[in-house]
């Protein structure tokens, strides 16, 4: 089906939060096989409402609008949508009964306003919502049909998966199209496109290449089985060296889970990202038995101290050098004893580099199993965007040595 | 003015990647005082730009374009534009300089797909990207004009504040609206509207909220100053317990910034967050005063090594326990004594709760100064809200013990 996302809230309009339901959904949807076409967002307004479901509505099968169902004055959504397809809106009494279980669970009062989210679209279908006091709707047309969704993610995203995924599921197109992702670190962009123009071109595939922060994906699309296998394999053989995944998903993740899975012990020594590599690595569930914990040793002080870098090691190469880096490794090792060990010293700005010792040098001493390696980096981009390369570039190396050879 | 941005390119639309261009330029031009009316998102094809161009150029004054500059054979938003408004492209030998020093610059092979770059739109100001190799433009027209920017955020933020900022605030409407913001923590969103229901129905000001991860932020607008400073006062007599800021901004960024500012260093020791909190203080420029490291023991054992905290005290009150705690915060204190140290245990799921001691669960040990604070809280959310509304909590609660009056 062709699908678009409508999301209706000024704090999206205006800059204050980030539309993290409509690349939730699109992600969903898009993996199921469903095509994608636009997201719109759009103010809590009558008439810019209306204004898109008019515009969008006649060129997708489905609308998804979310946001704009809460108890508020200016929450609309479900108005306007009813008064564009001229059905009624109706007071529910198990709707009801259900936002006043849940203020009495959470201890609070329900106000007058609350009433009014008890109202239902006639003739939609009622996704009730355990999570929060705005039910969301499926609407069935012939022409295009609408789900309303709350705007809070968890409210969305629990209907969205208990109620609109299997129905979507159940609604692929027969043109299913297949898609395949190779993720590559270290190469530009345009290097990696020109090196594959005879696939660009080979029209029984579709590829589309994303870059970002220091890797690019591939992404190979086909409705023909053999050719997204054979131009798979063409890519790998031609960028072997510097694959890192097969997924779009982070190496964060999929790394950790790795090491979950098969019991392989890590720990970080880390100064420049701060904790940001350990809280990645806790960021996913049963890490407790592979992760026994970290040092942020962000001071020289710290260092010494902790993981007893020598005072004239500092004094010599300064705290980025590799020879630290070396040190903070030794001094984990010591202490932790895993199969995997991180340690990072780097410069991530916006002061305190030189000529010789730029913003963006990140040295990362890595042990994995026997082996040990010293990566030094040149990392571009803002104090965030350093952290973050050097937090991926962990996980990618980790992959690379580890974990990609049993995935090809 | 009123504005429309559109993003063009299939990794939004197929949630590869979140639209944190909109984002930052919504924020940007809506705090300016321009009208911020809708967010567009649309695939890299030819007839669904064009679609969006004529949907949306009739609305508003100022129309921004980003992504689809890039040298790859999708990349397409300059020659849809430029043939919606049939104008001309034309080779410019400036540009072209610029892409093969860039590509010098960083050691990597032109390619022929790169000179496509070398086009401007005729009669547009180019704005020359010294991050990267696609330039930006600006075109004048009387009823709408546009702006292209790339889609890479770093490239796009670069020439929109070297270019557009200035442009814009130059162009601000003479209704100029004023807004401020209230940021409230602990209660919910109904709650808080039902208590200003007053202020809501005054129609000199325009009241928005908005809820997120424990958090309720009131935005007053309007262009009366005298009705802004009354509501603005009515609303922290009201709530006055549970304010935590006036900005948007994240408390992580303010508060460390108020600790940087006025030397108050700070140290954490931290289970289930794993290092998440040191690394969002870690995250800003200039903390090496204050922030000498952390612990992140994430396991007992670690707990106990590091922090001294005592076996029969995880024993008889388990590691997520005020006593766990406390321990924590007191071996933290022992080894760093800083101004303010902060020691965390929880469950952050989604395995591991007990009826006792549920999913949510996490105690927050803190001192700050002289004063001991232990806050139990029972947090919503799957493991990785958890943790962030963990992080949250600290900054909140250092605010408003030390920050929020001298912000009255």
């Amino acid at each position: 089906m062709k699908i678009a996302i409508l999301n209706v809230g000024n704090e999206v309009v205006e800059g204050d939060v980030l539309n993290s339901n409509a690349k939730y959904l699109s992600e969903k949807i898009f993996n199921l096989g469903h095509t994608v076409m636009f997201h719109s967002v759009c103010r809590d307004r009558e008439s810019e409402i209306k204004e898109f479901l008019e515009f969008l509505s006649p060129k997708v099968d489905f609308l998804i609008l979310t946001g704009g169902l809460g108890p508020t004055k200016d929450d609309m959504t479900k108005e306007v949508l009813s008064r564009y397809l001229d059905v009624e809106l109706i007071k529910n009494a198990i709707v009801l009964e259900n936002i006043k279980e849940k203020f009495k669970k959470f201890n609070r009062v329900m106000t007058e306003n609350n009433i009014k989210q008890s109202y239902v679209i006639k003739g939609a279908k009622i996704l009730f919502n355990e999570k929060g006091t705005a039910p969301g709707f499926l609407l069935e047309k012939e022409k295009c049909s609408y789900v309303l969704l709350p705007g809070p993610p968890r409210e969305m995203r629990y209907l969205f998966e208990k109620y609109i995924y299997e129905y979507l599921k159940d609604r692929i197109d027969n043109h299913y199209i297949n898609s395949k992702i190779i993720k590559i670190s270290g190469l530009g962009e345009s290097y990696v496109e020109s090196n594959i123009v005879d696939l660009i071109n080979n029209n029984k595939i579709y590829i589309a290449t994303y870059a970002s922060l220091g890797e690019v994906k591939v992404k190979i699309s086909s409705n023909n089985e053999d050719e997204l296998k054979k131009a798979r394999k063409i890519i790998i053989d031609r960028f072997r060296d510097n694959i890192v995944s097969f997924t779009m998903e982070e190496n964060s993740k999929a790394v950790t889970r790795y090491l979950v899975d098969n019991n392989i012990s890590i720990s970080t020594a880390e100064s420049c990202t701060g904790g940001l590599l350990a809280s990645e690595i806790v960021d996913n569930s049963g890490v407790s038995k592979i992760f026994k914990g970290s040092y942020v040793t962000y001071s020289n002080e710290m260092k010494t101290d902790v993981l007893d870098v020598k005072n004239e090691t500092l004094d010599e190469y300064g705290a980025v050098s590799s020879e630290v880096a070396k040190e903070m490794l030794n001094g984990l090792n010591e202490k932790m004893n895993t199969d995997i060990a991180v340690a990072i010293t780097g410069i991530a700005g916006p002061n305190g580099g030189s000529i010789d010792k730029p913003v963006g040098l990140v040295y990362i001493a890595l042990k994995i199993f026997d082996s040990n390696y010293i990566i030094k980096n040149n990392f571009r981009g803002n104090r965030t965007e350093i952290r973050n390369r050097t937090c991926k570039k962990v996980f990618n190396v980790i992959s690379q040595k580890i974990i990609i050879d049993k995935l090809l």
